[in-house]
């Protein structure tokens, strides 16, 4: 019996860096979650233990505090961007450098209306992230967020679905459709406007959700990944995975009161989840 | 040998309500967790497995969503006092109803810049709560937030502490200084504007936080509980837990590099944690 | 108006720490989170900043690791005494330490059938634990474990409860009864056998549980609790909590089945909650 | 511009089945979480709305109740099995079929030294799963298991590794190694003793954890994997994902202690990970 290594990679994950930028009249802070993961020929290491080729994962947690000092982070894409190339180029086993980067948002804490200079409020659950894939000859960038919960009380339909014998669901024209959006867009190159980019697909996602009324989930999901597209140009393709965060109507009935879509029990599991990468379509002729 | 009942009680946690009001230009949704707890002649049911004076659990989470049909839910004060007295007014073995309610925060989506009419997004994971106990004579509520986290990378120092042969840390005279604020007032009454109480009380927490200087995460932390007493009358007393989440300076010399209070590492635990009441005095005279 | 410091406390909480003892012929590990927390003459530090009273809670963790080398870790009980006297006997202000001690599972692997002396793997997500409450003059323990999940398939009965309008609720001869126990015992004295107390305290929860039928889960809760403090006369108190981990029984009849108590939906929320302090009468007389 | 959907796949995730075998002397139980995915023809829902095609994640949940009751539920992968061929086989867009299983472990209370008849307590927070993917033509399984904490004390090294100017770490001849296994193992059939495979390959892990010195976390997964393969020849490939969960000795010399590997400070974030695919080579020939 012959057994080989197939894919394997290796990484520091989950490395927590706060910068702060000292100026002159206020700080500015990122506070963020780096983890590395390097693909290449360690072959070695795992056949005979031998660790020439593997760069210490703590190396890789120096590194990211080392680049926090060495030039300003920039948005997490520049950041994500100049870690994976440092490994792929100074390191030579390494073939592959992925670098993700979440970003924990924070706004200024307002004192009598007035922004302070250096205390802050965390001001949401939801985190902007990206992945940045890098192979030496080139890179590309993956950036999205995570956690966007999103509720909406009316223009919800869910009618017309398959029917077999363990269907017992009715058809309705009016639920609660709720979801905790991840999103993860494609980038077809690498020289974009990160932070307005970020910030149009984001309200994109937001405004279809909005605005168009919903037949299913998944409806709501391809209109939602459409916006982002249409939005950005240089956005190549959307992954989107929205759970369905069931709310049911609660039988009032037994107590005599109609539930006219008024009182709902919000449920944790199971749930639907609904996937689909949505792409402009190659070019015809 | 004897062997008796001591303190006890019983009922449904974490009943997940929404309610949605559908008002003619617009919805408005509470996206409520309600907790409550019963004391009262339960011993039968503990020795003899004699339930005669036990409302089911079951009734329990049903009332949440009767409640919220019959009559609007108003604050989350509001909610909880109607909820609190019903069962010690109505189901006569109960002596003390304990009603926890907490609140997610929702914000309307904005489409080109306007507020969507029924389409929202989760602002925070910050929540808004109250405890409400009732015996069946008075009521007294207790209301609060978790969850709020806080940052302030300057004016933060810790010197002149107790050192003894375990103590290795230095003094400090500039550090990050980060928590997740839990905080908890209770009322010296209950004609109370629960809306506005609870912005200035959160906003006084907020201010104090960034304002003063800080010497002692405890001195900071009786700043804000004084704060909120100062802004809010009603408030008779504040209790504080919070969390020191540790940012440590990463030593870059190993690099070439000086870490001016720039490069921080956020830890996860051990953390500090320092809790305290903050009242009134009793009046002199 | 005169505002003033309540109740305060502060200390580092959830040092993690491993130890291990190399021993001749094996290795046996202590996998333990150590919380600490002080309470004493701290008004400075909260009123003016004055941290000269105030140890460090660096100090504190490094106390935890240091007297974890300087003489056996031995049972939890024992290590958090250690601690807790260190505290108030050697730092003035204190006037009452707390320590709290939890303890990860873990077992041997077995090679072929015999223990590996340096290999573990981890037996539970339940956890053992202490509290050790000490003032300067005298020392208390509270002991008990979390964690511990029970489920019965038969023998348990909910009927006989009480009704209003409100209850729909059908009465249950035959109930899957699920619970995550939690436990706290306090002991008399300090002249105990630990580990002993412990295995026949657990013991004892776990037959009470299984044996007796039970007719509501606060008759269960309560046969536990006895059944632990007629197991171990050192204990004086035993308090549980309980939430009833609901398990519906799945309506089968649109497919044409019957379902006899056979097929479960587990949900997660809402979920009773049963909390009871069960003790020895007071001597008569 | 052209905008068109891609991969997409819909289904009910987290159906929290529990399965009571009522047999003449005593009761077994199952406790599942079951998610079901379809891919498939769904674009007219995402396009057009038009549900015509989707069977709602409502009928999946009712289905894996319903196919609970109907015949015995077996091993997770006879159950995974079942409903994968019935989606594929009786909703005709239907494509593909994945259906994963994940099953909590149970065991009997003893009571006096006797396993009770129906009455159980949870065993590990460690799970067993399943993945059965099926195309309408044939079906796939990937078996194996999540959450395997395991920790070794003694002949664990790390040295001769690559070093670059942000290198500090010192080789090792002697650390803690500590981990939190997640295995996946695709078998080459299905005819396959399940219980028994799934036993083997977790032994397998675990004495190649326990028995062979460690240079790297990479040899020690591989030499993991490669226990599994050879244990089981019906398994055509593994994949491990272990994260080294740090564990660092702690500086005593402040205090005038020595550290001879004896007390060390386990650590949360960042984690180093460790992921591979090993398999069997395919023939030469």
């Amino acid at each position: 019996m012959n057994i080989v290594l197939g894919d394997n990679r290796y990484g520091k994950a989950e490395t927590r860096l706060l910068r702060v930028a000292r100026l002159d009249d206020r700080h500015e802070i990122r506070d963020l979650s780096v983890s590395i993961s390097l693909a290449g020929d360690f072959e070695a290491s795992h056949i005979r233990g031998d660790n020439t080729n593997v760069l210490p994962t703590d190396t890789q947690k120096n590194t990211v505090f080392a680049f926090a000092k060495e030039a300003p982070v920039g948005e997490i894409e520049d950041f994500a961007l100049r870690l994976a190339w440092h490994f792929v180029r100074t390191c030579e086993p390494v073939r592959e450098a992925r670098v993700e980067v979440e970003e924990y948002p924070w706004a200024r804490v307002h004192v009598r209306g007035a922004p302070h200079p250096h205390s802050f409020v965390r001001t949401s659950a939801e985190r902007r992230l990206t992945t940045v894939t890098c192979d030496g000859e080139a890179a590309t960038a993956v950036s999205g967020l995570a956690n966007l919960v999103v509720l909406r009380s009316a223009g919800s339909e869910f009618r017309g679905f398959a029917r077999d014998r363990y269907t017992t669901l009715e058809e309705t024209h009016d639920r609660i459709l709720a979801t905790a959006v991840s999103a993860r867009w494609r980038f077809s190159g690498l020289d974009v406007q990160w932070v307005e980019s970020f910030a149009d697909a984001r309200q994109a996602l937001l405004e279809a959700f909005a605005l168009q009324r919903s037949l299913s989930l998944q409806q709501t999901l391809f209109q939602m990944a459409r916006a982002v597209l249409e939005a950005r140009p240089e956005i190549a393709e959307v992954r989107l995975e929205m759970p369905n965060k069931h709310h049911f109507p609660v039988d009032l009935a037994p107590f005599g009161l109609t539930n006219d879509n008024e009182v709902f029990h919000a449920t944790d599991r199971p749930y639907g989840l609904i996937e689909a990468t949505v792409r402009r379509s190659p070019a015809v002729g």
